[in-house]
């Protein structure tokens, strides 16, 4: 794992949020993202090598709605850079982690995405991301 | 803000915890350090220019003991390395946000820090962080 590519964090609106962590950060939203496959809108910041990555539910069926209607806006998942997804699956299979898709999945920021089941990880979701090139 | 510095988890067990994300991140634990003015045991792992901090309370009095004991292991707060904590805060200050402490305080890993106030940044707890040189 090469980094925190990037922290995700559950929000009610992205636009509020982002005025928020543009001033905490005293950087811009450089991208906003809709992914209609996880019904998210996303919007990004950059602080040096890592990214904050907010995430506002477009409807009930995102598993962000539900986390907030849960436990309030917070951290969502840390995402961890690496080289090659299917490698660090199978490793991190074979270590024991339960892991929340069998196959890579498109997510957002041009990434393919598999996601660590938080009961494997002390209730911390954990994604794992590789730029698609 | 240069980068995130580092993750800080709550977990109940340091020891646990550490083997789990030694295994998950495949890199050591390769320092624990207890922090007595918080009431903490902590454990680092590196992540490319990231670290995770693992942090176990070691009496009631702490504030990871009373985080656990209402939402249960999770990630306790996000921390930002910055150049000039003094201006930072007093940037941030000047921006709205509330802060935790007036001055800067010495904190785990060698850090002057200072935490922001989670209702300034939707739910989560923000920590500054400078080097001590």
């Amino acid at each position: 794992m090469n980094k925190v590519e990037h922290i995700g964090i559950a929000v009610n609106s992205v636009k509020q949020a982002g005025e928020i962590y543009s001033k905490l950060l005293n950087t811009p939203v450089y991208k906003t993202e809709t992914v209609e496959s996880e019904h998210v809108l996303t919007a990004f910041l950059q602080s040096g090598p890592n990214k904050i990555e907010l995430l506002e539910a477009l409807n009930d069926d995102s598993a962000i709605a539900k986390f907030i209607t849960k436990k309030g806006e917070g951290i969502h998942h840390i995402a961890f850079d690496v080289d090659d997804i299917e490698a660090e699956m199978k490793r991190l299979k074979a270590e024991g982690f339960v892991l929340l898709n069998d196959e890579p999945k498109r997510g957002a920021d041009n990434k393919l995405v598999c996601f660590v089941h938080p009961k494997s990880a002390n209730g911390i979701l954990i994604e794992l991301c590789q730029e698609i090139v």
